[in-house]
């Protein structure tokens, strides 16, 4: 639509109809509208190869097989997150080759293309058993993205040792995602560990004076490791996500 | 400079030096950095007549004078909010014929043309005499922006009669910016009153429970009467400019 | 009754039974009282032709369908909003010609006469799909109340150019609704966008660090779009009241 | 058991077995325990004719009625607030007298004595009918400790004539609880019309800004009329008995 | 003003000028306004020999001077709090009889008459030494509003004795304020040794987690001891107006 | 593994492959990886005679019995908290003889050998009954750490003369655990007649500003009494471990 | 007095003038009153030898000098904490033997008698520098309640190889107390590393989301390390009371 | 020390005098003690070429000078943060060639060897020109850790054209920090302009509702653009350092 009326400008100016001087003065004046089609266009083609992503919460089981099957036509990846109760099943029926993870409640459908694939690996850690739900969203979101995968489990600063004795891992690691409840304090001892950028994920775990996340989201941001960054609450798919930008440069 | 680079691009289309088609994907394709110029233009002769607002808060009296000097000098307007210590002064002596409002803590120096006039009067209501800086805030800005306004000060709930007492006056506003701290309840009983949009703005006055304006911030938020809108504690000049967008539609 | 009251104390004026004085002192001294009746009628008649609004949050369908009805029956329309699980098909099965909005939550039946029309139109922006149950509220209540009403979906800032495709219509507004829930960013471009009031409406969509729409509620307060106004989480109705306060002056 | 421990001492100084001064220093260096006996049966003269008051949130209806039959079978009055689901039938079957109240959630069955009288009209007054609730709580409990009760209801700010109508009951109640949510702004005008006691209860209706009740709370700390307290958030039962400390005097 | 357009509405009645029902509905239809000067006599008329009260903070000495001069030329009584420094000295000059308070912060000169006597004595007890800035502003208010006053000061319940030890007084006071930081736990338990209306005040005497008052105002609203009352932070002179209300019932 | 690898590198020093001086920088700097064996062989000896602790709260009951099955394999003691619905059944299947208190949600299998005994007695004192679940949380994990436990419930400080009669057996603890909810004051008035170590633990009972244990939270936090110690809300099983370490220094 | 009353009694029971049963009752019915003196007496037989403590804030250097020169006339140790500004050379003037810790902004003086000694040594771990000034708070406390103290300083978990290489001086401390600010994690990871009792606390040290030391607290009543408690934000002297309360068993 | 207790062990490992496992259950049991010396080594020999970083706030002048020497002596590189006021003067005398950012509040002064170069440019991005402090903070410390740096400054998202027309600078940064307060909208459009990764800091610019930087910072943990991670309020040095991470990967 759009397209067809700067087209119609340029061919003026082609034609002689229209001068230079107002025809830069029309682009000038709207140009914003006149985005549209292009932006459009090209963000297609950034994505090129990426999943889009379907977050699953606050959705029906059939708004989501909907979507997912409206991108599969078109020969693009199909990630859901936060699959709501119901869902999982739907989709394994519409696309009996989907790969569904219950414990990180995301469902994932490889496109006709592979995505791009990242430099080096990415190290999930995390703190306690109650951590993993979050972090195998973030590791089914790195996978989707192109990246190579590790997992640490159970090594909260509680039990100082188990951390470091897996030191040897994460610092060969390229990004390393640390995932914790509770006093959320992993981050700063691994952050101190390595040189590699860290992207703690504080999780909703625990009660009380945890208040569903803020006390280990506080800690983090407090983090005395500098240069870890933080994202929200459970946003095990956020910092997979900022991840994969790393490793995609 | 982008200008001249969207120019060269019309001036090769006219030249048939480059075809529509190319031009078009050109265009489409790095549009966003070329409107810089144009925008600005645009959003330039959106602002006509505007005064220019520096805010002052963090500012030196210097550098408020510095910016000051340069929108005088294209004949702009020049408001300045939230002066701080030292600054009047200064203005004064680079603008003898500068108007500052102390208890507003405001400077106002009219430009060369007059802002365009909104329709109608805006009404100014205050809960307590520690609201009038904010009131003032506002009044000085909806006076710089084309707006008559009215006053209408210490009529708190508590001494109920005193806003009822006022009602003709409200009930013809065009528009009623409220302002109060504490128990911010004020709003609730003009929101009540009048058909006329209510503005409510919470002030930082108080101590204790009202941590700093976020009591009376809620209570504005969760008012009974259907349709008060809120801005930002003490934030009487933004009360203003949503006032000044109403009665310039 | 208190009306008699004021009526005898008249008439008693009129025999010459009490003097002008007396009778003065008498409605001195006790007139907030008098108005009971007075006010009742002014308020219906300032109201004349409005829906009554039926907030249906923790009522059972039983107490809605009840006072429905008591509306229906004096030619009011009847707006309820939040209907709760179960009301809808109670609603629809009184008045078969009501209009029930399952995304909106709503049902609205005309009343006798229709309501005042507003002057333009109100444009109702969302930043994501999350974001439409609010919107449907608003959208609902503004038809209710008069007004003209056009949509623009999911538009979110993380995709810039989506809100910049459609500021053509945005200028065209005479109010903007802003609906907007996560980092709520939304309000301060359409802020910068356009001239016209714009209301801002966080939602609490989202998780963590969201903390049930306080995270959109603080931006939306602090946007650095001079003149944004806000209403309370998920208060689609109340925006809509906003707005419509604004197109019927 | 410690009662007969200062028996003894007292024998054993009636006996001339131990000294004054002695026995005195006996009494001086253990005396709190010696207490205890006698604190109870104090408390309990204290107490006399007041019903025994069962806080039914957490206890299941066989608790609660072991518990009433307990307090039934010495006579006493039973009051119980925040009645499970499930506990009103349990209740009734087992007392058939007893007073249920289903919208305040509260049983009450009378003593064998009455309460002592309160001096005066209590009068509850509710800014909307989503406050009724708690309004019911506070009435059943005046009554159950003997007092007069008044309601005033739906009189919220945003219509002021409504609550203006009532002034000359409000002014000639001995105490005014005054109940309301959302903008909580209702117990500063009523604080400004009556020089009774006000007492303010928030209530935890509403949504989104109004965080559970928080908002009125802070509003009512907050009251631009002086004298005004406030009890926890929807706690009509304290607000009773305030009420009722102050008839009783 | 409207006082003579009520008068001329009546003297019309009376010459016949006007019929009664068209002057009962002028009346009726704009009442609030015809109340301005009625309720403003009523007033004063209900506060006859009330002292105003003046609220130093954010006022300069000369404005309080000001205010003070004014009301002290009526032969109303002065009573100024949270005097700001340096308006102690001010008001000294001016108004050598008057009475300042260094510790509450207060000023106090009496009117021509004495305020009316109110019943029984108000006993303001204090759990440590940090807090009688608060008692001090509260006594002052309640010998200005006509109350006799005892103090009972550092009886904080870490040593539990101390209060025990006082019980007497307490028992024998007509109202209780306790006033407490920190933890704030002294008005559950004098709450639960007297039958007497009791407020609370927390203070912001403290640090760390005490987070400027919040905490006692949160165990005060939490009181285990029913129908124990709270007002705001430091609000000494609330508790003061609040437990008057009752002595003046 | 790694163990391997430390002693092959042993065995080269003594077989003379490798020189003192590069075998001592070999284990100077990689030796965190070195010690993962050492740490839990290290660690299961600190622990002997301790039993694993399961926290059942978001593990399904299968999950519960596999862990316990595991550890009662090895001979451990087994303590299961946070019970969740329906795990008590499969216990109790899998392991007649365990030990399940439903009102502290927990289970308990003695090991094959006691745990060490603890030194004097753990007085856990409750505010309200409706803190004895965190009681009997705590009580069953002190029991099972080797301790021995005495309680003395209901002792709130809204009837002071409970816990002072109860001074006696808390003189002679060797720790206080003091479990409240809503004003939280019982630690303080504990706090001030014992000399041992007192533990404070705030409780999520209560309603509105109790904001689900923050309220006694801060109180306890702020405790008048020094030297109290908190832990966090409704963490019986903490304060349990708390003393636990006191009594087996 | 009070004393004189008891006296009086117990003398009318040895010269038969009353029986024994009367008395009683006499004695149970007002006995806390009774306590005054003897409890006073009591709580200063515990206390012997214990410094009294002055809580420095909020008293001037003349107030401070006077309450220390009451104390050390009676031959106790003073002990006053935060310091005001200027206090420290009154203090010095006063009494020339007196120790002040600048960075503690502690003064003390020891008493007549030396303290019971505790049994083993507090050890006081510190994050940073910058909490150094609460670490010595503690240790001037700990020192003048009769403690051994070890510090061990600036082993934060960023550099987790510092407060490993000091684990030997951990394990073997009585008590470990630990102070921490901005992410406070240190708790967790030492309360994994020993057995002893773990007092954690905050310390307001940082900025931004730090909120006051609002971070660290949650952090650390959070700690995944079982068993570790807390104290107020900054609260030095509490830590020491409550580690001294555990080597004084 | 310890590294001569682990030689000892080695040469009696190749003196043949302990056998190959004894010596590995030495060196696994006490392992940790073990590697003081080394982790020491280690670490140092990490940070080589690093400029150690002096955080100013709360240090004295003096004291900064004093550290500043000690590096400087060792050929280490000196960063100072938060420079407190009078130190910039200090340390010029001291090192007439240090380099002081007053806007920034940094001091750097190079060390003997350049620091390892990073990879790409890190683009700083400001909203406002409050910012601007935090923009350098983060420039001066990205620059002493070897990276190249761009700014875009005052692009806030009121005027989208701004930061739109600097699309193609974004695009082609390694690494973008994106500063904003108030309404911290900018990183969730940046974050949809690019691919690389984007760190957003929250600054504490702002009034009111912005709570000293929560409300920017909630915005940007709560931002629609997937992958964008945040660090603490004004935290400009942590955002530098996060990025250098990613730089020198």
């Amino acid at each position: 639509m759009r397209r067809e009326h700067v087209r119609d400008l340029l061919q003026r100016v082609a034609d002689g109809a229209i001068d230079v001087g107002p025809a830069l003065d029309a682009l000038a004046y709207e140009p914003l509208e006149s985005l549209s089609f292009a932006t459009i266009d090209h963000s297609r083609a950034l994505r090129q190869g990426f999943p889009e992503v379907i977050y699953g919460a606050g959705k029906t089981p059939d708004q989501i097989v909907a979507i997912a099957r409206q991108m599969a036509a078109h020969g693009d990846g199909v990630l859901v997150t936060r699959l709501p109760a119901g869902a999982a099943d739907r989709l394994l029926s519409a696309f009996p080759e989907i790969d569904v993870n219950p414990l990180g409640r995301t469902a994932y459908l490889a496109g006709a293309e592979p995505p791009p694939v990242g430099q080096g690996t990415v190290s999930i850690v995390t703190a306690g058993t109650s951590d993993l739900p979050v972090a195998e969203e973030a590791a089914v979101t790195l996978a989707a993205l192109g990246n190579d995968v590790a997992r640490i489990t159970d090594v909260g600063v509680a039990g100082i040792h188990r951390v470091l004795a897996r030191r040897e891992e994460l610092v060969s690691a390229a990004v390393v995602i640390v995932i914790a409840g509770m006093d959320g304090a992993l981050p700063s001892v691994v952050g101190g560990l390595v040189q590699a950028p860290v992207i703690a994920v504080p999780t909703s775990v625990g009660y009380g004076a945890s208040f569903q996340g803020l006390a280990p989201l506080l800690t983090m941001l407090n983090s005395c490791a500098a240069g870890v960054t933080v994202v929200n609450i459970d946003n095990g798919f956020g910092a997979a996500v900022a991840a994969s930008r790393i490793t995609h440069r």
